[in-house]
C-alpha cells in the first residue's frame, strides 16, 4: 500500500511538477474538478488587466486590428489544433460547445442528405452529455431524422445502414470512459456513417489525434482541461475533406469571405473560418489563450504524451488507494480500469446491488469532502440505469500525487466517521 | 455660429457631464466610435480583477453558485430590460447578436408557419446590417421562405399579405436613420406580419419601448452603446405573448427547465430562459455588467430621456458646425435631419452628383482624422446605391460639446489643407 511518503516521493520525481507553478490555486484546497472548470493560469490576471486597460481602454475600437482581436478565433484555434491532432488553420475558438455542435451536426446532416439520402438516423450514446442530445434532438426533429440512443456496448452493432451520423463524446462526462476514436471512426466509416466527436473531456486531458483517426467533425470546450476560465469560448474542427462543402446555418458576418465589404449576399469564407458567426467575447478569449499557453510550456516537458502518462499514474493511484483504504463501503469504480478506456477522471458510485437505505448518499459525501477543501463534484443518476456519481478529475498540469493520497484520506474519514450524515451536507440547493 | 467658448459653456451646463467621469478615455482622443465599441467603464478593471483572482482563482467551480455566475444572463437581462421598455424576466444577455437573431427569426418563422402558413416572405431593408441579412438568407433558404429587400421608403407598401415577418434594425448602422418602432410594428401587425427588431444601434442610445410598441421579438448588442467591452455578449427579448410558444433550435442545456437534472430529454425552461443555449463567457459578462451599471447612475440624472436630449443636442451641434464650417466641400448629411428619424450618430458622405476624381476620399479623410486622435469610422459603399460614409457616433454618456466643436475643427483642417491626400492615409489595410 502506498504511503503518503511514497506519494511525496512521486511528486519529487515528477518532471511535470514545475507546471503547477503556472497556476494559482487556493491554499487548503485539493482541486479535483478541473474537468468542470480548470484552474486559473497565473499569467491570466496581468494579461487581462493589460487587455482591459490598454487594448480596450486606450486602444478602443482600433484594437480590433492593432491588438489582433479579429484574429483571436484563428490564433487560439491554431494552439488548440496542436492538442487534438489537427493542423494549423483547421480549428477556430468560438461560441459555446452547444452552438458549435449545432453547426457541425447541421453540416454532417447536410452532407449525409447529399451522400447517403436514405439514412435517417443519428446514433449516439444514452449517457452522452445531455446538451449534445438536446441539440441532436432538435436538429433531428427539424430535419426528419431519428435520434437513436444506445448503451456504449451496443454502438458497433447499431451502426446499421440506417445511420447517417455517429455522434459521440470521446470521454464520458459521468464515468470517464473513453472511446477508441480511431476504431469507432473506422467502424462508422465502414458502415457508411459520418462521425461527430465532442472533445469536452478529452482536449488537454488525453492525446487526441483527429486527423490520424480520419475523424469528420469535432467540437470541444475551453473551460475544462484547457483552463480558459468560466464559460470560455469553445472550439470547432472540421476535416478539410468537408470544410468547404457546407454553408452552415449560423451564417453570420464573421464567417463571411469579406466581413467588412458589408455586401448584402453571404459568401462563406474559406475553410474553417466559415464556422464563425458573430463577434467573439474578447476578454474571455484572452483568458482562454492564457490557458492554452500553459500547454506550450508543457510541450518542452514532453507535451500531451507526458501529461497522459502522469494522468494515468494519478488515476491509477486514486483507484488503488480508494480500493485499499475505503474498502468495506461498497464503493465501486464507475470508470473503466484499462488505460485505453479511461480519460483523466475517476468516478465512484455505490454498488447498486448492495445499496441500502444506510448506503452513504453520494451527494452528501461530496458536500462533506468540499467542506474539507477536497473539491470534486457530484452528478445525479436518473434513478434508473444511472447511479449517483462522485467525480474526481485529475488534471496532470497541476495535481500532485500527495494530493491524491490526501483526497482519499479525507474520503476515508468522511465515510468511516459517518460525517456525510450531517444535515448540512444533505441539503440540496436548487441551482437557479 | 457657435464658438468653442459657447460649446465649453454647454459642457459646463450639462447635467449629465458627471457620467463622463465613470469612463476611462485616453488623453488626446475625441472618441466618436462608441457606436462600434463603447468606452471602458472605470469600474471594469477592478471588478474583472476581482472576478479573475477571487471568483475564478479562489472560488473555482464553486463560484457558479456562490458568485452567481449561473444567473448572469438573467441579472444582466433585467438591467437591459430597463433600457428597452421590457419587464424584468423578459430579457437574457447571451451569445452574439447574430446567434440571437437566428433564434428569434427561427421562432418567428415557426410561429408564422402555424398562424399564417400561406405567407412565405421575410421583408427587410436593403441596407440592413449584413449579418442580419445573412442569417435571414440562410434561414429563409432552409425554411422555404423568400427574403425580400427594399428601400426604407418602400417598406410600408411592401407589407403585403405574403409577408410573414418584418425584420428591421431600429437605427441603421450606416446612416443613423431610425425607424418609428411603434408605427412600423403597428403597420406590420395590421398587415398580419410579425416583427423582429435589431436594437444594436439603439439600446442605450435612444429610448426604446418594446412593450409599448407591441413588438414581437428583439435582439441587440452589448459592446456598442451598452459599453460592455469588445465582443461583449448580446441580448434577446421575446414578447411574453410568444415566449413559450416556441422551442428554439439551439436547444442547449442552459435553456433546459432543469439543466442539472441531466435528463436525456429536452424540456424548455419557462419564458425567455429557453433562449439560452450553452455556458456563457463569464469574464465578458462581468464587463458588460459594468457597462450596464453606468445606466443605473444615469437613471438618477434623468435616464434615457435625458440621454436622448443630450444626444440630439450633440448631433444637432455636429450637423450645424459641419454645415457652417466645412461648407464648400460638397459634404452632405446621410443622417436624417428630423429628430424622430435619427439615432445617436451623424454620417457624412460626398454628394454623389458632384463627386469627382478630386473629391476627398472618405476613407482617407477618416484616416487623417484618426491620426489626429478624432476616432470615428468609415463604412465603404457598394459602388452603386450606397456611398462611402464617415460615421461619427455621439455617445451622450461621455461625449462633450467642446469635443464636437474640436472634431469639426479637425475635419475642417483635414479638408482645407488637403491632408487627406497624403499617401499614408490612402493605404487600405486588409482586415485579416
Amino acid at each position: 500500500m502506498k504511503t503518503r511518503a511514497d506519494c511525496r516521493q512521486l511528486d519529487a520525481q515528477d518532471r511535470l511538477r514545475p507546471l503547477r507553478e503556472l497556476f494559482s490555486l487556493p491554499d487548503g484546497v485539493i482541486y479535483l474538478d478541473g474537468n468542470s472548470l480548470g484552474a486559473l493560469p497565473k499569467a491570466a490576471p496581468a494579461r487581462l488587466a493589460e487587455v482591459v486597460a490598454q487594448e480596450w481602454g486606450q486602444g478602443l475600437v482600433r484594437s480590433w486590428n492593432s491588438a489582433g482581436w479579429f484574429n483571436l478565433p484563428q490564433r487560439l484555434g491554431d494552439k488548440i489544433a496542436q492538442l487534438i491532432g489537427a493542423d494549423p488553420g483547421e480549428v477556430v475558438a468560438t461560441d459555446s460547445t452547444s452552438i458549435n455542435l449545432f453547426k457541425v451536426l447541421s453540416a454532417a446532416l447536410t452532407l449525409a442528405a447529399q451522400d447517403t439520402p436514405n439514412r435517417k438516423r443519428v446514433l449516439s450514446e444514452r449517457s452522452n452529455f445531455p446538451t449534445d442530445l438536446y441539440i441532436a434532438q432538435a436538429l433531428c426533429q427539424q430535419r426528419g431524422y431519428q435520434l437513436q440512443l444506445v448503451e456504449p456496448s451496443d454502438l458497433s452493432a447499431s451502426l446499421t445502414e440506417e445511420v447517417a451520423v455517429l455522434l459521440l463524446t470521446h470521454v464520458n462526462y459521468r464515468t470517464g470512459a473513453m472511446h477508441d476514436m480511431a476504431a469507432m471512426t473506422a467502424a462508422a466509416h465502414a458502415a457508411g456513417a459520418l462521425t461527430v466527436w465532442d472533445l469536452a473531456h478529452s482536449a488537454g486531458a488525453v492525446p487526441v489525434e483527429l486527423k490520424d483517426a480520419q475523424a469528420d467533425f469535432a467540437v470541444g470546450c475551453g473551460y475544462k482541461y484547457l483552463n480558459g476560465g468560466p464559460g470560455a469560448p469553445a472550439f470547432v474542427w472540421v476535416s478539410p475533406r468537408h470544410a468547404e462543402r457546407f454553408w452552415q446555418p449560423l451564417a453570420g458576418w464573421w464567417g463571411h469571405a469579406a466581413p467588412f465589404a458589408f455586401s448584402a449576399d453571404y459568401r462563406p469564407a474559406a475553410g474553417i473560418k466559415r464556422y464563425l458567426c458573430g463577434s467573439q467575447p474578447v476578454l474571455s478569449m484572452v483568458a482562454l489563450e492564457c490557458g492554452l499557453d500553459v500547454f506550450a510550456a508543457a510541450q518542452t516537458l514532453g507535451g500531451m504524451a507526458a501529461l497522459r502518462t502522469k494522468s494515468l499514474a494519478l488515476t491509477d493511484l486514486f483507484i488503488e488507494l480508494v480500493e485499499q483504504r475505503c474498502a468495506g463501503n461498497d464503493l465501486t469504480l464507475a470508470t473503466p480500469r484499462p488505460h485505453a478506456q479511461r480519460g483523466s477522471q475517476v468516478c465512484l458510485q455505490w454498488q447498486p446491488a448492495n445499496a441500502s437505505a444506510d448506503s452513504p448518499a453520494a451527494f452528501a459525501v461530496m458536500q462533506a469532502l468540499i467542506a474539507r477543501g477536497v473539491i470534486g463534484d457530484f452528478r445525479a443518476g436518473d434513478g434508473n440505469l444511472q447511479q449517483d456519481i462522485l467525480r474526481f478529475g485529475c488534471t496532470p498540469l497541476y495535481l500532485g500525487f500527495e494530493e491524491v493520497w490526501l483526497a482519499v484520506e479525507h474520503l476515508k474519514q468522511v465515510l468511516d466517521g459517518g460525517e456525510w450524515k450531517r444535515p448540512e451536507f444533505n441539503q440540496k440547493h436548487a441551482v437557479t
